[in-house]
């Protein structure tokens, strides 16, 4: 992430990662969620957390999804239905489910039949937000198989949706996609992005951190591009990754649409959509066993070689240091198991409120 | 593909297609390819010329494969080797072949698994070029799946490779994604794309046509971008799609480590390779069966609806007309095939050249 996200030094309130998740399941509970399933939840939040992900962990996301719940939008109990299912394939009616409540599952679903038949793969309908696609690929990746996750479909939303590249309407959601894959020594391999020049809740941090927006990363609500700095204004579209047409925009806008044909036009919903549309609501998981292709153990020692191979380029002038996807967010995981995950203090601020007007005991530092 | 790499309107000359492929066979055949293998690699080739994908077409490659096998560092009658399989995956030691003359067979072991068991997965290594990727997928896409190619691996150039995000030196070729989709009556979904600012053959149709390159495209051997347009030098490095960090190029450089994992590492494939590294010369091929995920029928009817939803977005202001991926490609292809495909002056000499050279009859205007 760019340096300009992070919380500022002087607004960190450092907690422990115990601390913080009991708090998290308690508020899921609180809001008629089972034991399992506020487990579920909060590891996606806690796991983006420590990864250094702040845009999906739990300070933009635990208010979104406690005002939905209390609202009744998302369905705290979902009664999952797989509707069609082959050796190596299911899709599966969410209910109206959380996305984090119930994509750990699904998931395990696409690497079971990946341990039975080399891969798998399963589409989600009606589902809330996924809580970003990262956490589902590095399930596969801990489980030593190679894992792909992509939210998002045809969305259109009249502010914070993605334009087409050359358009002035939004058609697309920011359709982030995510890929990961185990190493032996070297930290995982796990490349998760958006397909817009940033996730939407990149926007909503800015405004909390008080940061602008780099130039050609949104629009007006004419489709034109803001070339200068801006703070975040209240509507907005969001560009495709690579901003131009000449950096490659088209490029964010193919993925972007890629990744709603595997999750909502595969999942067998039209444009239209059916069921519950929250936040996007259709998810796509697949699994390779790579057993099934090669060695196992020369697989890890590859991946150990790959990766520090790409880590020891020289840097170009003007940087330090040459990254691999997944090398931050594993030196930041061991960071903050140590040392407590930096919040800003309103994010502190907002549980303690949240828990004394539910009655739900908060007991952050 | 932008206005300024279209071969300039005095230099074009109309080619039938059916007599550039004959003449395109004839000159496989006559460096020892097999009839099959000439007409599948020629297929790959027109196809390309066809749906307007130049870089790819006969233009650029011809004269390398031919030289190739002349060297003798292409292997014309590959024996090929399925050194791993399960139901629904294999990895394939491609003895050499030139990728365009075993791509179609690679890709269709994939589909017949994915038509047997929902999906497939083909890994090949020791394989030349694969004239890019969207031929591969859209064989899926005709076949009514969803298909998935990439090509390239973890290998570096001294001239011509991708620098990761902040490296001064290369560490990743152009691996191109490919990504297809069948619909109803709209043109198909086809998504193909290098990982970096542009394809490598870009480089060598702008100096063919003398046009410069955009700025943030290419740096110099320091790492250093042009950030003017610049002709196109002898040496450079590629930069990853987006150009800056601030526009996404670690989303291209991110795609491009995927794609070499699942070529290159999947498929068995160390850092220091093995056998026939022409040109990347590792593969990856998938199939997703859409009757295992939802009905077929509908599945076609809501992409004829995203597809058509995704173009008749507005016009941002100073553009006429919102794309899809494979929109510009399906209309192309009619129009070519109508009134032939527009080659270079240049290309024609080529061919009668190196017919007169290798004693091959070439019938073209």
């Amino acid at each position: 992430m760019l340096e300009q996200f992070h919380v500022p030094e002087q607004d960190r309130v450092y907690v422990d990662t115990e601390r913080m998740r009991a708090a998290t399941e308690a508020l899921f509970m609180r809001c008629g969620v089972d034991e399992a399933g506020a487990k579920a939840s909060t590891d996606v939040l806690l796991t983006n957390d420590l990864r250094a992900v702040e845009t999906h962990g739990v300070s933009n996301m635990m208010r979104n999804y406690v005002a939905s719940y209390m609202a009744g939008t998302l369905n705290p109990t979902p009664d999952l239905k797989i509707v069609r299912e082959t050796a190596t394939t299911a899709n599966v009616d969410g209910d109206g489910a959380l996305g984090i409540q119930i994509g750990g599952d699904m998931m395990q679903i696409a690497i079971d039949k990946a341990k039975q038949y080399g891969t798998g793969a399963v589409t989600v309908f009606d589902s809330g937000h996924l809580g970003g696609c990262g956490y589902y690929a590095a399930q596969a990746a801990e489980q030593g198989m190679i894992g792909l996750c992509m939210t998002g479909g045809h969305g259109t939303r009249a502010s914070g949706g993605m334009l087409p590249t050359f358009a002035a309407e939004s058609r697309l959601g920011t359709n982030p996609i995510a890929w990961a894959a185990p190493a032996r020594n070297q930290h995982p391999f796990l490349f998760d992005v958006a397909c817009t020049q940033i996730a939407n809740n990149k926007v909503g941090l800015a405004r909390r951190i008080g940061v602008p927006l780099e130039p050609g990363w949104i629009t007006d609500t004419d489709g034109v591009p803001f070339n200068d700095p801006v703070d975040p204004p209240d509507e907005y579209f969001l560009l495709p990754f690579g901003g131009t047409r000449e950096n490659g925009s088209h490029k964010g806008y193919g993925f972007a649409a890629v990744c709603a044909i595997m999750c909502q036009t595969l999942a067998g919903v039209g444009m239209a959509g059916s069921g519950n549309q929250y936040q996007g609501g259709y998810h796509f998981f697949a699994a390779f066993q790579i057993e099934a292709f090669c060695d196992h153990d020369e697989f890890l020692d590859n991946m150990d070689d790959a990766l520090a191979h790409l880590a020891s380029a020289k840097p170009a002038p003007g940087h330090d240091r040459v990254l691999y996807p997944g090398l931050i967010e594993g030196e930041e995981t061991e960071q903050r198991l140590a040392e407590g995950i930096p919040y800003h203090r309103e994010v502190i601020e907002w549980y303690e409120s949240i828990g004394a007007e539910l009655d739900v005991p908060i007991d952050l530092p």
